[in-house]
């Protein structure tokens, strides 16, 4: 079976979790809104499924299911390629940290809309400012001190212990994605996260990622993505 | 076995999500930090679980299971209480909608607090109107919008088909609360979504709910909540 990812074309964003875990596990799938199809054919499948349309990309098509929601697409995919584990309990811990991931996602993109989605960056500028000092004051410690707590009190290899999990390679992203949007601000917070910075390193070491990162299939940063690179926000 | 809940005394909050599932199922449990051991019992809590805390209330100790973040709970309280399908299909997609929920809900709590939970209200309410006008004008529309579609189309008693699961009971608290916290805007958006006004009737007439909701187990909306009656930002 070959999953269909549907996202936008032009970004990382949300479906950037995704990507990863499915070039993590080799997994077979075509990134359909990048492809000759294009974004019409996201529009179409969100329509087709009445009773059960996904409210916003990304979705996954495996099969005959299609699953929305980043952190419940990869709940999915965890179990089905080894990057979560087998028990009850270990699956609901890694899906709690992934949804923890999920909060924090937003609040980036919060840095550059605080004043709701539907509004252009350009018309919420001074509150951005505001939103993002208090974002690097209090939520990024708080949030990333919490990672960096579990690294080392589950022995430094992974989050949850000796075997990698897709929260793994969300907080690749993270890290990633903050050095992209705030290379000021994240170069002088990454002495407080030594062990996350090493775990960055090792997955973007990883040969399958390696090998996404080098590719096409890997969008670059922009600023019509979570990670914005504005100057004005970085202090 | 009985549940002990973890969450703030004070509020409904996230916690409520929770708690309206569990009285439903008619499930035995304690609201811990309402009851004499106070919040206390909640940080001692999080700090005795090395390797596996929760990242912030509310949590769920179901046996040797502590369980965080309110849509996970949820995912594992709708499979041992009725509340949610049985088959794989059916439990991805009851916990999508729960997860756009979640979306919902830090919305909600974003028209107040557009600048990031860490400042008072008080030092940001020229955006909290902003955001309040986009939320009403873009966002509730969207949302609710996309609920009421569904009710309509799975047949109008319940969200996902004939049978409640915990996402209805959540869609319960949205209404309340949007009713609670915004009196005039609410009432005259309840014209466009006659099913979730429905749905919400139905649940509060629930024999379950209408005794909970009666109780005192009920903490009253306040302003140290989600849903904060703010008059200046009623329109």
């Amino acid at each position: 079976m070959k999953y269909e990812l549907y996202y936008w074309p032009e970004i990382q964003g949300r479906g950037e979790y995704v990507r990863l875990a499915l070039e993590e596990a080799g997994a077979a799938y075509v990134d359909v809104a990048r492809g000759p199809r294009g974004s019409g054919a996201m529009m179409k499948m969100m329509e087709a499924h009445k009773g059960t349309p996904p409210f916003a990309p990304p979705f996954l098509k495996a099969g005959k299911l299609v699953i929305g929601q980043t952190a419940n697409i990869l709940l999915y995919l965890g179990g089905r390629h080894g990057l979560a584990p087998k028990t009850e309990a270990g699956k609901l811990w890694v899906h709690q940290l992934q949804l923890t991931i999920t909060d924090l996602v937003l609040e980036i993109h919060d840095t550059h809309h605080p004043l709701g989605p539907s509004l252009y960056y350009e018309d919420q500028k001074p509150a951005a400012r505001k939103r993002t000092v208090e974002f690097w004051s209090e939520r990024v410690p708080k949030y990333l001190g919490y990672f960096e707590q579990l690294l080392t009190d589950n022995g430094g290899a992974y989050v949850t212990g000796r075997r990698l999990t897709y929260v793994d390679l969300s907080l690749f992203q993270i890290v990633a994605g903050l050095r992209y949007a705030f290379p000021r601000r994240m170069k002088a917070f990454e002495a407080d996260i030594p062990g996350l910075v090493g775990l960055h390193d090792r997955i973007a070491g990883r040969p399958n990622i390696k090998a996404y990162l080098a590719s096409e299939r890997r969008i670059p940063f922009n600023e019509q993505g979570i990670f914005r690179r504005y100057r004005e926000l970085d202090g």
